[in-house]
């Protein structure tokens, strides 16, 4: 299993959905910052499951402890201890379906792999395990923003058939992203969307979506090509996020049925750097930043973890039918804009300190 | 620069697009497998410019050397230093653009980032530089076809607004997709498609494209949680690919239209294995292949050099009107193909040596 | 700050000297071994300070507690959370020398390199820190010992001038390096050390040591040349722990000084391998293990933090007298007795998860 | 097989001992570098072979060859290639050999690893494999010496049991290290261990001997506590060298039998910094550089290849004798003198580049 993330700022993850704590270490954030669990807890809670009638019920206060590498309220250079309980387990939940393998869960290549899986709500596969990601994550978009004003915001693009519409990604900010329970910055598509979960989720469905996301103001220069290029990390991110199953930046698969004397970006002086006028490219230009506020797409699949009764086979091979019990999200975008917003903060802050900054402005 | 890729099959590049040579060092491939220069060929030449009036005129015979790590025909277990020499280079095409970074191109975010660039051609964000993937991705896939029958194969899925249409992914083959200079199986679209870039290459413009791509017989449990999922590294792989914009696996982006009880892949004993009655995961469930055929999508963006006049900058800042000379091509995606297969090769050559052998069937 | 050690089987530790806990994360340590709590503890209690009169009077009794990666008393594959609790925390006795750098402590080069440092006991640089390492080096004893029958045992070769003598590597153990409190085996030796220790402690000063270390049962194989040969891990891992100052294997510096005729070691047949009549090369030729038992010796300093007056200067450049208060051991070795064995665990459990299982016995 | 070093300055090298070429690629080399193949060459031929009478025959020009990464002589920031043909090839010297393991050697350890081994001259096992590491520690020092300052010099401290006496570090240089063809400065001493050498090639035996090096004004701050210290690296990178055995750092394995009064090093004022009036610690302090002169001395054996008749047994496991021919060297450290001194290099390039160059100074 591979749990650690990064290259010079490093977050190691543990915990399954069921184990008495869930938490991470972050490695390599840099000393000198204010930190307390108080500029965490914020994503900890856009996060946490029984937020809102549109999440599942499992209900986690999930507050965040920091047990080491802040004294005095100042970061020690030395690595962040993050801890965070589990209190609302219920694995009795699960043990119909020991022997069951739910369908497009993580139930049947866990037993292969691992011989053993844990026996309740999914094991590492659980949601649970993007909780030290978030922590993580809070970490260093704080450093981000306050040492280099790095403002990143996600928002639910679409849900299901349903889309947001037009954003401006140069104002959104994650106030307007909070009105609508759903996320999604529109009020009228934001209540179709709610409407839509609800109905899902009243028919023990499930339904997937688009979470859209912004990181403004990264500076130029940002990215390790060749293999290690700015969008290839953020790729990386997102498509380790469970459920999600594609990624696009920029102008993406769209850009893709156009024409090169369209899709070229053309230069401008802007202040004093060059900027684009377009942004086709989505702030990347040969894997590295080029000033432009990035921005991506993350699709997520439907949650696999539904009520309805599904014709499958047992672990054996026998023909059975599943009704899942347990408690699951009918959709699971609006809980992962907090998790790319994070994901998005742990690549940048990573390349960020990989940088050369030596060479800069030479 | 990060030009290693890998953690146990690790696989180093180097080479600008006019400097004398460019190649690869292959580490961590196992002793024991016939290997030659032969063996790697037919993939440089897939790859290579000048092989059809679609792509760059850029004309390179790109011939392989083995130059260690191989003795009387076999691997040793050693590293294998890959060498391919440049030819036709022509620095003197570049010398009126030193001054004016081409848009979306990388002059100008290597500028930024390293102060100095090569002068020519693009440099390390020249496509000369995918050369050293296809080497390895070429030993790579030796390996998995010979030791565990594993077939990759990739081909082009649109060209501009032009679609393959259905391909069948358990029958598709490399000789199927050659058949037509576009790489795409289907005779009519592949028509369509060679119109479309011989059209677009006339008006000095270029054209996106969608790049498909099957791993079929792949063994189950390979991919790393948490972080390090298949699809994780397949979409890290696939955006390291210059021009590329998108990446999604199984069901991608149009998953996350649908609902979960239509979305699900219910599982039905096949021969000894569990597997699926539809495959909307793409081989994947967890971040750990299922033993279905695992495929996915990469969305290449128009080349960005192109000759039509265009407005912009120059590094200074001042208006301008570029007129890019120089050879390139008029749309990636066919050349692209062996470079996904590559990638592609690599991401489960390592993770197939990462997966913990000991435990398997307990 | 680099807290994460290992490339398959990768440990990552946190926690200063006077923050609420410290601990580590285990992340791939193979699934379906039993392990509690109890596995765990002993090393917990070889290493912690105040055990006797010739440790630290820090008294703390570091309970370890797994917070995830194990249920049912079974590991799952998952990464295993370690946590222990910090109790008797003194910050207090650090205070009067907060405007003075300890000679040949880390207070100076934390200042310079972090702007910041813990303001007690040595935050990072803490023997505390190693709890992590020993933890973490219990599982990995554990896996090697029951599926392959390591032995790993440590022992105080020398405090000060006062030598072990010939130690019998072949069937030297835990319970024999135990029965005295030093930690070296041989009683007439032991005893001249425990009263050297003594007298050191009762003049406020310290005396350095070295630890001497035999890994029996280490299959043929093991290492990966050229950069990561298992006597350069070694060498990494023993340097990694505070106070180390020396690291020789086999022959060490002795064998610089003799012929190639008389430290070769000869081949004889040994069961169904081949073996060597003698072993100066420390059971690892060419960076590879060869079957024979693996030997190294670690040289430490004495503790800086002594009671003596030392003549030093501030923080600020001016002289000053220094007499350090805090708690601290007058000789580390008997307590770094079980922290070379569980960083030997940590390097040989990775280089077994890192060898290619499926070639060997060719 | 790990033919990887280095976390941002990361060097990969390939090459046996009788294929076409040896080589490595540095990627991470800071980009607006002066370099050609005349700043790497000297390094170069003092590590070649048939340099002097007291090396072996093999007689190799180990002219470099650039690939990439320098144009028009400055660096690009991408990877540099490097090339060094092998021409003075004999593979028939080793057929003799095919059946029999020489004792101390690799040939038995590669061959149960790898299944197959190169046939002849030690294949990776052979010093040819330090060619690259060389090639890349040049452009380290380069580097490390423009931009800082930063000196590093080797010498050979011991050859058997002659000792090069006292030697004043800080102001060793290359120039006195070259006056005597065993690279040690002391006249007498160098004459004497040019003699046992002379004897010891005559009698077809070898010897061992230990290499010193100090690395002079190494900024404050370099280091990565707690895995990967400053000695830790060194530790790593200096065990890593074929035929090492043993590695110390400053009073090494003599501090151990200090008291800490005496070994404790006292703070003085130094300029602008705090120094230290005695340097036991050899430049480093809780894994972390202070600004001191860096030292450490290193620890060869004798050679294994000897023509010396040896008993030993066949890989079949019969008795046998062995007179091994092939060329070899009689004493190694001559030609380490060169390969400790890039591996420093390398180490300390990167740990200056993962050092957060944003909070110096605070």
């Amino acid at each position: 299993m591979s749990s650690v993330f990064g290259t010079l700022f490093r977050v190691s993850t543990f915990g399954e959905s069921h184990c008495p704590a869930v938490g991470a270490i972050v490695d390599g954030c840099p000393s000198g910052m204010e930190l307390s669990e108080a500029d965490i807890q914020p994503q900890m809670d856009r996060r946490r499951p029984g937020q809102s009638e549109l999440t599942t019920p499992r209900n986690e206060r999930d507050l965040v402890t920091i047990l080491s590498g802040v004294e005095n309220g100042i970061t020690l250079g030395t690595p962040i201890g993050l801890l965070v309980h589990n209190r609302d387990q219920r694995p009795d939940d699960y043990q119909d379906m020991q022997a069951i393998p739910r369908p497009s869960h993580a139930d049947y290549t866990y037993q292969v792999k691992y011989g053993f899986r844990a026996g309740s709500g999914g094991g590492r596969a659980s949601a649970r395990e993007t909780i030290g990601r978030v922590a993580a994550g809070a970490i260093a978009e704080r450093y981000l923003l306050r040492e280099h004003g790095v403002e990143i915001v996600a928002w639910v693009d679409s849900v299901g058939h349903l889309d947001a519409g037009a954003i401006d990604m140069a104002s959104i900010n994650r106030q307007a992203v909070d009105l609508h329970l759903v996320r999604s910055p529109n009020s009228i598509a934001a209540q179709a969307m709610a409407e839509l979960i609800a109905e899902v989720r009243d028919n023990d469905d499930s339904v997937g979506g688009v979470v859209g996301c912004v990181c403004r103001k990264v500076p130029v220069g940002l990215g390790e090509p060749v293999f290690d290029k700015l969008e290839a990390m953020l790729a990386h991110a997102m498509l380790s996020i469970p459920a999600s199953k594609g990624f696009e930046i920029g102008s993406g698969f769209g850009g893709s049925r156009m024409l090169g004397s369209a899709h070229n970006d053309p230069f401008v002086q802007k202040g004093e750097r060059l900027g684009t006028s377009t942004n086709y490219s989505g702030g990347v230009q040969g894997g590295i930043s080029n000033g432009e506020s990035i921005y991506f797409r993350v699709a997520f699949k439907p949650p696999a973890t539904i009520g309805i009764r599904q014709n499958t086979a047992t672990f054996a091979g026998a023909d059975t039918v599943l009704e899942a019990k347990g408690r699951h999200d009918p959709c699971i975008v609006p809980r992962a804009v907090p998790i790319v917003e994070s994901m998005a903060a742990l690549v940048i802050m990573d390349l960020f300190l990989r940088q050369e900054f030596r060479l800069r402005g030479r």
